[in-house]
């Protein structure tokens, strides 16, 4: 890949040729299938983006200039061309390797963060606030998928544009596709915006300028679109964001390179905020990707020539696809459960219940805030509405948990996918809070299971149960635990003994309990004398009290363990549910850390950086019984 | 009050003439104003929509049809129709009185409740899906305010109605105020369909459909804004809302009740999803209002012939202002240091810095998630934002906290404004959970003043700090201490031990410190050979560790007192720092259960109602005390 080696900064990209710059599109394409196709990620969306991305380090100045990527999981084109095509790119998204997203601990390429949708405009605006303020003279572009135009805080952003600067390119990375195929009235608007003949006044300032550049006369008459007229007429199709003071221009075709310069080249010359519609195509350039847009928006290792997964299927099947099926049989047999996604239903599984009952499921787009508060109004109703958000994006929700469904007690079922660590993506993925963020909302009763059949039986009791109810469980491969025919309900608030003992109590959570197991083992074969007893807690709200306060006294102490951050969790509720019984036992808590955590090929890599690997968990409350014998 | 005295419910309004329902409406004006005079409420608002609200009920049958008002602070006068005007609510926002907000505990006619914005249009869709798929026939209404559509959840919406029902109608209530006057592109652009005379399909078939009723003829020749066309043309004026397939009509007149109700009924009939924009004054009928729509907004109680404040004005001042005018202070010396608030100028006082440095100011309208990633934006390029956001309402913005902000550890100060009660509107306006919430995130800094000199040092501290910063205090008045000229610096995490002791160690945070020194008095009666310590905690996160650890091996017990909830509170990371030093010390929390807490008169009767009166705090440590002894 001579030309793309040849690439230390984007200063490089600026003294190739139109024909080179075509080629280095082909060698980013190749190296980035490579590498995807080796260590899983965002194929799709980078493979869409080639073109572009070269085209604005072409045309603007980074880091002088500042890019915003919305998600930023589209951002490995621009991590290669701003000096990052080595070998820490060849461990992208693992340990040691680059980041999946931007990041500004990266390169200073990286202006802003990200890695949940719909924050670019609201960063960018303050990045060119800020510019303002001080004078200066750089640009600021934002890239938005059209999936970022259904989250409310983009179009809160929209709605400050034009009290906030007066200088703003926004790129409009327009693919008809979230993750899944973009729903919604914005969505119907913009393929309104492709498929029919446009011209506004911005268009034929474009045209005028066009002609004075070299080769722009070609490229307007390739440019069959512009429809020839000399009115000052703006078009109704455009409205949408001339109301938001914000100029449009195109749609550009978001694979050619020449076209896409000259019409940066406008923008960066606009005194006025501009928004660039961008066309383009997820996966452009890689069949396999190509033919199936959904999977390969966020793709495992993969066979590049079939598309087939490198690894074998795994013989358990995911917690995902319990939980898809579990819902899909209590809907059957109850109308009045539905199923909402924000923008996810591959992801979560909550397809089966699109494929076999569409009547019950509904997909908002990437508007986990509307989710919530429609959720809460279709149980207002009497319905049953089961929510599938992930437990970092349901982040986004926390007020309307909070202020529409718990306040008002109504009954909506949340399930809580991507609880525990999301090795591959990292900080802004890993569901380690919800316990804390959910846990002083007064009325949510929160779960989690230790096996696929227990999440089964969780899914049913959380439907059953009249109220807020939330059902955490993590990304992956589930146990292999066989299935009942049916599930069960779980009595609100009791925790399950697996293994009888005295001396050390071992409380674990969900995932956890398997880390439990392997601990007590340890433990009795250093301490013979000693009995530990295992709970599986399935609830961290209400906790089983009773149990916990009858085994208390009894023990010499308690080792609570979850996959989730130690402050405000699982075990906290743990210790002060002790202090309110007046009992001094003392505990030991095994959780994650207050800090941010990183991404890593595996969560076991992860575990043992972090001191909570089996054997490290064993050593911390080895030692801890030692001080207490 | 003879006609409002009839109406038990809303059929009863159907009965009376126009003239009846001119003279009703004079009625409620008079009881709502004398009611607000009393209590204090959102005086303003409610009398905007005193004809609305009338032609609302004369027109639908609640509850059989359904009714969502956003926020929901207007609905006094459907509380009055809906059989609530009683005792009851003489007490309108005290203890035992009705709420100030909808309530569905309150009546079936309050069909979903609120107190934040922005949530109407997403229960109103929930509300509409579940007819829908039920195959009901009644009508969903939602009232929104124009500052709702600055919310990014009632754009989520928007974007979703027309995937979510065929039926729904849309109440535009546009008075150009939120609290203070709106900002951004959207208050601009209805500005602009109020002034520039509109004429699209909806309208002319509104107007056959006046034509055919009786009297339809003449509120047409009134109406004269309606420009005579027969072209069937759609001015780009309204297709804001027709990209959101939202059929829009109006503006109308939203104090003549009988063209309101020919509008409504116009709207009860359509066959799509239907808005109407309907311009009301906010304030109407009562002079002082209308003079100062903002202060008036939501009032105290008040004199109605000068609008003068019933209690005499505090000698000691609020906490915001000592906040708002710290901030200018700061923000004087650092050209660096910006403000910045969601709608909220003067409850925050942030109006001093608005007026003293108007370019270090951003109002970005109700739009807390896009405040929070501007101010991050900002802060990447070195400025020193400050948001001052209520606590209840941060909580709209708890992922862009976590994403934006402390994931990026970028330097934004957060001042969390009410934190602790809010008294007369109760649940949803409680700051009650900030700790909890904030304290999971990792890298947060989370500190609460014990006066307004220490609050002082606290913006300073917090500004000067290098990364994310969290200040609370309360609402009103503060404690009367004088304030140092300048500011000083805390050291992070550093307590303050007001008072030597060493059997008993009260930790109290913020307001809190004052209950201590009540406690610590009576302890010392009580038990004159104890001991107490008196500590000022100032941090909830970091904890001064060092100061707890070595106070714990020598004390009996310790007590910890916040003004928040204690699942996951101060409290609680009190008790965790002392596990995790294998420090057995018992430890007794003060806080709010784990419970939503009601709107009552005082904040001293919400106290006594939950156990936190110093009375009931002396008698629960003292009890703890004799089972140590």
């Amino acid at each position: 890949m001579p030309l793309l080696e040849a690439i230390k900064s984007p200063t490089d990209i600026k003294e190739l040729t139109p024909e080179q710059l075509q080629a280095l599109a082909g060698e980013i394409r190749e190296r980035i299938i490579r590498v995807t196709s080796e260590n899983g990620g965002h194929i799709g969306p980078n493979l869409g983006v080639v073109e572009l991305t070269i085209a604005l380090h072409r045309i603007f100045d980074t880091p002088r200039d500042s890019f915003v990527f919305d998600v930023s999981h589209q951002g490995y084109i621009h991590k290669l061309l701003t000096g990052r095509n080595d070998a820490r790119f060849d461990k992208l998204r693992q340990t040691s390797g680059y980041c999946g997203f931007f990041n500004r601990d990266e390169s200073p390429h990286d202006a802003f963060g990200a890695g949940h949708a719909g924050t670019a405009l609201s960063a960018a605006l303050g990045l060119a606030a800020a510019r303002d303020l001080r004078g200066g003279s750089e640009h600021v572009v934002a890239l938005l998928g059209d999936a970022s135009l259904t989250c409310g805080i983009t179009l809160e952003a929209l709605n400050n544009i034009s009290s906030s600067t007066k200088r703003l390119i926004v790129v409009l990375n327009d693919n008809e596709w979230a993750i899944d195929k973009n729903v919604g009235a914005i969505a119907d608007y913009l393929n309104h915006l492709i498929t029919t003949s446009i011209y506004n006044r911005a268009n034929q300032e474009v045209e005028q300028f066009l002609r004075s550049v070299p080769g722009g006369g070609r490229l307007l008459a390739l440019s069959s679109r512009v429809k020839r007229d000399t009115k000052d007429f703006i078009t109704p199709q455009a409205s949408l964001f001339e109301k938001f003071k914000l100029r449009y221009i195109g749609p550009v075709d978001g694979h050619n390179i020449e076209q896409l310069c000259n019409y940066l080249e406008f923008c960066k010359r606009s005194t006025v905020p501009i928004l660039l519609h961008v066309r383009t195509i997820k996966g452009k350039g890689c069949d396999v990707a190509l033919r199936d847009p959904e999977k390969f928006h966020g793709s495992s290792p993969f066979q590049i020539s079939t598309g087939a997964p490198k690894t074998a299927a795994a013989i358990t099947p995911t917690w995902q696809d319990v939980f898809g099926k579990t819902l899909v049989k209590c809907a059957h047999s109850d109308p009045r459960i539905l199923g909402i996604t924000a923008a996810m239903p591959s992801g979560t599984s909550l397809s089966f219940l699109k494929q076999e009952l569409p009547k019950q499921y509904f997909d908002v787009g990437i508007a986990e805030e509307h989710a919530v508060v429609f959720a809460a109004g279709l149980a207002a109703k009497g319905y049953k509405p089961v929510c599938a958000i992930y437990s970092s994006f349901l982040q986004r929700a926390f007020d309307m948990v909070f202020h529409d469904v718990c306040l008002q007690n109504l009954d909506v079922t949340f399930c809580l996918d991507r609880a525990g660590l999301s090795p591959n993506d990292g900080a802004t993925h890993h569901g380690l809070f919800d316990i804390a963020y959910l846990r002083c909302i007064p009325r949510t009763v929160i779960m989690q299971p230790k096996d696929e059949d227990e999440l089964a039986d969780m899914v049913h009791t959380a439907i059953d149960y009249n109220g807020p109810a939330f059902v955490r469980y993590p990304r992956g491969p589930a146990c292999g635990a066989p299935l009942k025919d049916t599930p069960a309900l779980i009595p609100i608030g009791r925790a399950e003994v697996l293994k009888r003992g005295k001396d050390v109590q071992l409380w674990a959570l969900g995932s956890m309990v398997a880390d439990a197991h392997i601990l007590a083992q340890r433990l009795e074969k250093e301490y013979p004398k000693l009995t530990v007893g295992i709970v599986n807690a399935r609830f961290a709200k209400p906790l089983d009290a009773a149990l916990l306060t009858t085994q208390a006294p009894h023990a010499r102490f308690i080792v609570t363990l979850e996959d989730h951050a130690l402050s405000g969790g699982f075990g906290s509720a743990i210790i002060e549910t002790l202090q309110d019984a007046h009992l001094p036992t003392p505990v030991e808590r095994i959780g994650w850390p207050d800090k941010f955590i990183e991404h890593g090929t595996t969560q076991e890599q992860l575990r043992s950086a972090h001191a909570l690997s089996p054997e490290a968990i064993h050593s911390r409350v080895s030692a801890r019984l030692a001080t207490l014998s």
